[in-house]
């Protein structure tokens, strides 16, 4: 890489000053070291001046009530920028980088901030780069099978457009209707669906992506398969905003599959849903959704809603097909019958759109009971090999018995991605939280050692990253930062989460 | 990184001397400038005397034919290695880049040795690593949902053992029963499915991969899902030998499709085949398989099968849809009434698994007939947007009329991965070569310039060297030297390829 030098160092005001929120904490500990670095030449309104007349003033904002909306995501950490930058093309993106690159501040990119590991927490200050109001969708190319999109598109707003030219985008994170695709890159976002359809790496052919110099690269493109080179759309899907800024990313559509069905199973036991998980796969099928809830949360569903909608049972699971209308016929009668098989006590089956809607909406009502007990929820996106859905169940109960945290269990059974919850009082009181991260701490511990991935979706951002040395080991922790030194030799994007 | 110092230069005979082979040409010449460098301390008999030491005479050769073997694939060029090594494990793997990266001796690494583009010809000497005995299938595990290889394994047996126990591991290229799974990671290979089913990446959970230092790393796992940092799995996976050597793989399964069936049509002109193509995707269909081909490659396949097999008609078209067996039924013949609706003249369809394999073994037979004409068939795997798959093979009947150069498409239309093959008379024939070399050229020229890709599936090696930096751009190779410089700070590994 033939990088330009810099020419200044910058401190951010919000480390070297005094304006460190009050929830600041662990995450930013050791920033405290940089307070003895020489000041900037630069001050943050100087800065806010600077990029005022890169871009235009009403793409730059010190208000108050912007930087607090910029300090944070759906984690609990926080900490403002000194200035938020809301660019509106990739020349925009392309001039903040040149300008923070010579400068050495530190860039943090944001989409639609939903995320749930303080991944766009601007832990360092410098500039918090918006791509929020990014949200053209510029191509969709059935006859290509692409769509191509800024950063800022809504993830549910492309589904809902493809979906209209009877095409599909399938990645379908919880959170659709309000996160981005950019931030779904960032984070290779996934979702119920990804069993049969896979990550949203598999659907990004091609990316335009802003180097942290400010140069500009495409990689891959509008074809479907592609071998020229490395992967480099790999490389920056995923890459959680410390290796470049997407500003431009070439979709994969597919052909919308014309129907689903689905069926809703209440089991006795956890462990006859996890069985019948594998008995689906098992016996050669492939659903589109294959989704466990565990006792804990039926309960805390039960009352929320009723006993009659969630009848006894300690298991819940959710199949969904989806396909040619004939296909899903015949598929969905095979399961119902094989489900009863497996010891389902009560099957609810949905042949229709709203039918199954109705299922989903029953699902999303479990993460709403969780919520009405009052506590908060520690959603840890934990992934456990297939075969250990029990084991895990099983930890989490002798997990809770240990500690008096409860714990909840639903999740991608057939991806082995359980979101684990642990249902705390009050993280912000010490103890508390010094209980539950020791249980946090077993809990990672259990699953590594059982061959599974601290995060299947989320991400590692600042809420996984006490653990990621554990996870990645030394020499893959020693290839992480050769790569960002690679990319990011001075460290300005996206500074302070898992890498130097 | 924390890499040893290198402890002294390595020259191979085979550059600093004169034993470069005849056939030595364009992909070597730039290597001529080295031979000033000065003289290694090592010479290659001393080479093989301590790789023999390192681990074992049986696993180490410098017999003619050995190194013969070694120097080539199934492209033409053509260059020896100084020393053959065969490990046999993954601590052989690491003993022998420790050795070589403290000698900064060049190691080129190889599987079956059947690519297309000379990706494991040994360029610059030094040691050919084989790791063709490493081929255990070290689990198959349903319950997980992954096999677990050595990458010696053929990919052929790996599917075949999966499919014993009703499990499939769905990459399929054209070689998969010679191709071995370490050949497909490097190259990320492709194959006629991977419409429906995606490439080699898709099913890569997690490697073991030694570093050019000779450390080992394991990246991603056994689950589904993971977001532990930065995609190794995909930077490692497509990077042909060039940034670290995969010694176990962990591979994804999925339930086998339980049936499949096909359709073979015949079209009037290529037009309709390639609109056919769009028609079925515009319907909701996502087939297994979507194959075309030319009316050049028919009139070849006539002329070696008889007209009675392949009647009249300038393209073919097979579909695949698999799935259940009531599903694949219903499908199937839906296809059917819309075949004819889109034009098709005459379609044959199979329904039995034996069926299937006939329409199969017929596209083999294309290429079978293409080598009938005496002529070599320079295979250039190109992908186009799926848009363009009419203008391509306009396109190719006017390289024909300009050069005098037989031009015969077919492939993976779906993808848009349509192997365009030169047929010339002789390649070693200077005038024969540089007409040639101009018309590929002006094939990939046009393939950029209308959103393609220079190779889909085969990878750079030697063969698309000459054309990566156009494809890549200034940046896009910037980008991809600064991350080798990350990895193999001393270009050890598959050195004389795409990057220095």
């Amino acid at each position: 890489m033939k990088l330009p030098p810099k020419r200044t160092t910058w401190i951010s005001s919000t480390i070297a000053g005094g304006n460190r929120p009050a929830e600041a904490d662990d995450p930013f500990e050791e920033l405290d070291e940089q307070e003895d670095a020489p000041a900037a030449e630069a001050s943050p309104s100087d800065l806010a001046d600077d990029l005022a007349e890169l871009l235009s003033d009403s793409q730059v904002s010190r208000l108050d009530e912007v930087l607090a909306t910029h300090a944070t995501d759906k984690w609990y950490a926080s900490h403002p920028p000194d200035v938020v930058v809301f660019a509106e093309s990739t020349d925009d993106v392309a001039k903040v980088l040149t300008y923070a690159y010579e400068r050495g501040i530190p860039v943090t990119t944001r989409g639609a901030g939903v995320g749930y590991v303080g991944g766009c927490v601007p832990v360092e200050g410098g500039i918090a780069l918006s791509l929020a109001r990014m949200t053209r969708i510029l191509e969709l190319n059935p006859a290509d099978g692409v769509a191509v999109v800024q950063p800022g598109v809504i993830t549910g707003d492309l589904q809902k457009a493809a979906r209209e030219l009877g095409w599909d985008y399938p990645p379908d994170p919880a959170s659709l209707k309000e996160c981005s695709l950019g931030g779904n890159i960032a984070t290779n976002a996934g979702g119920p669906r990804c069993l049969k359809y896979g990550v949203t790496r598999n659907y990004v052919l091609g990316l335009e992506v802003v180097l942290a110099d400010g140069r500009i690269v495409s990689c891959g493109g509008r074809v479907h398969k592609n071998k020229t080179g490395f992967d480099l759309v790999g490389l920056f899907t995923g890459s959680e905003g410390m290796l470049g800024i997407v500003t431009t990313a070439t979709l994969r559509l597919i052909p919308r599959p014309p129907c689903r069905a689905m069926l809703a199973a209440v089991f006795p036991e956890f462990a006859a849903a996890a069985g019948a998980v594998q008995g689906i796969l098992n016996s050669g099928h492939l659903p589109s959704a294959l989704e466990i809830t565990d006792g804990f949360t039926l309960a805390a569903a039960r009352n929320r809603l009723g006993a009659d909608r969630l009848p006894d049972g300690n298991a819940h699971l959710i199949v969904e097909v989806d396909g040619r209308p004939r296909a899903v016929a015949s598929e969905i009668e095979e399961l119902e019958e094989l489900l009863t098989t497996l010891g389902a006590t009560r099957i609810d089956r949905a042949d229709t759109e709203e039918a199954c809607e109705a299922i989903w909406q029953l699902r999303r009502e479990f993460s709403y009971s969780l919520r009405d007990t009052g506590l908060t929820k520690l959603n840890e996106d934990i992934v456990v090999p297939r075969s250990q859905l029990v084991e895990l169940v099983a930890f989490a109960r002798q997990l809770e018995q240990e500690t008096g945290i409860a714990v909840a269990c639903f999740g991608h059974a057939g991806d082995g991605n359980i979101h684990t919850n642990l249902m705390v009082a009050d993280y912000h009181d010490p103890s508390t939280r010094a209980t539950a991260d020791a249980a946090l701490d077993r809990l990672f511990s259990w699953v590594l050692d059982h061959g599974g991935a601290i995060t299947g979706e989320h991400g590692v951002g600042l809420a996984k990253k006490p653990w990621i040395h554990q996870a990645l080991g030394e020499t893959g922790l020693d290839v992480h930062q050769a790569l960002k030194d690679a990319l990011d030799p001075d460290r300005i994007l996206n500074p302070g989460k898992f890498l130097d």
